[in-house]
């Protein structure tokens, strides 16, 4: 049965270092919470966003995806203008489109991208972007380490296993590094994520950059499905959801 | 009379927005104060850096310069490694340099680049270095605004005149906009700049690209040299100095 009205796709922008994540609490300020205040204000009824995926406490979205429902006929340019008004400066609608009845923001979406920032110098105008690493990396180490990451994989290894979910398989299109001066930056492309995926990956692959375990340990860990045997969960401030596909 | 000991050249990067400016004051946080405590911890000696230029409260720099004299015997990585240490969150030092005994940070300056960022959307995660403007802005006019600039003029029309500087001839070499989407970035690089200069000049191109004043009137204020037909001076926080050439 499809929902009465309108169903809106939103595509957003935030800084995440001042929310406890995506997700409505009980406690903490979040990015759904501040963003269902909003569009309740304007559209005059109940709403609940329902977001692509939950981003972590601290993590940084460029264009996370939502879907609401609505029975109200404000046009979309109008809803941006509004809702960007009401929402705090660190929420920023970049746009919104009719979707079909049907859209999904987590079911719909065929994958997504992630950028993932280390700097290994003192960061002060991005020092809430970045992992600041004070070691020293290999970037042909990173390179050896990521190389092995595109195709589809158990990733049991590289999960949160809280909840355990349905399945650690998901397919990686891209996942590469680029190194400029003493700033390093991942970027994967997939078709899923699982809980603190692209984290974990980036906690194992600095240990491999900087000469702690071979390179071949990726290979290894995604063989193993062993949690434990992996490196340790990246900082989330380092971590921005790049773009949702659809 | 050359300084005993040695001359240091640091090339500073900070966060403008929580800080006074960069000049010491009677009240408010400066970035040449912060300094200042750090080094004098660190040398065991008073010191007082003097930097390539003022920048005013709000202004971000990638590569602000400041020279120091010291008798202090460490060496320049362990002090790079000692003032990150000490100096707050929004200040790093990106590398010290010996320097010879006479440069001074501002007079052997043979010039400068800014970046100035203008972002016509709802900026969230760059919301502290761009200046949202909430209108429609033409990019081949700010084109038409900054093809003028190039070369040897009296910037008198685009100076906060107070106190008069000596001279408003400033050579720019270089000045173009980028445009990406909404966001509107302008890079200018020259010999010298004027206080407020570069703020009054986008806050004047900006004019000329919504559409409320001819690119010509660029030429028309450099002859007149009218700081009042100039235009706004453009909000401090979209601005970065981003190199200082010697």
């Amino acid at each position: 049965m499809t929902p009465p009205g309108r169903t809106l796709k939103l595509v957003l922008e935030y800084d995440g270092s001042d929310f406890a994540g995506w997700q409505i609490q009980a406690q903490g300020r979040t990015v759904q919470a501040e963003l269902a205040r909003a569009l309740e204000t304007l559209l005059r009824h109940p709403a609940c966003p329902t977001g692509a995926g939950r981003t972590d406490a601290g993590t940084h979205a460029r264009g996370q995806v939502a879907h609401v429902h609505t029975t109200s006929a404000l046009p979309c340019d109008r809803l941006v203008r509004g809702l960007n008004g009401l929402l705090p400066p660190d929420i920023a609608v970049r746009r919104i489109e009719e979707a079909p009845p049907d859209f999904h923001a987590r079911y719909s979406a065929q994958g997504k991208r992630y950028r993932y920032r280390i700097r290994t110098a003192k960061a002060a105008l991005d020092r809430h972007r970045v992992w600041p690493l004070k070691r020293r990396l290999d970037p042909d180490l990173l390179d050896a380490a990521a190389a092995c990451l595109p195709g589809t994989h158990d990733f049991a290894a590289f999960c949160k296993q809280d909840p355990v979910p349905p399945s650690f398989l998901c397919r990686i299109d891209q996942a590469a590094w680029q190194t400029n001066a003493d700033e390093f930056t991942f970027e994967i492309t997939g078709n899923r994520f699982l809980r603190h995926m692209v984290r974990i990956l980036v906690g194992t692959m600095a240990q491999i950059a900087e000469g702690k375990r071979p390179p071949q340990d990726m290979a290894t860990l995604l063989a193993s499905g062993d949690r434990r045997a992996a490196g340790p969960t990246a900082p989330a401030d380092g971590l921005c959801l790049l773009e949702v596909y659809y």
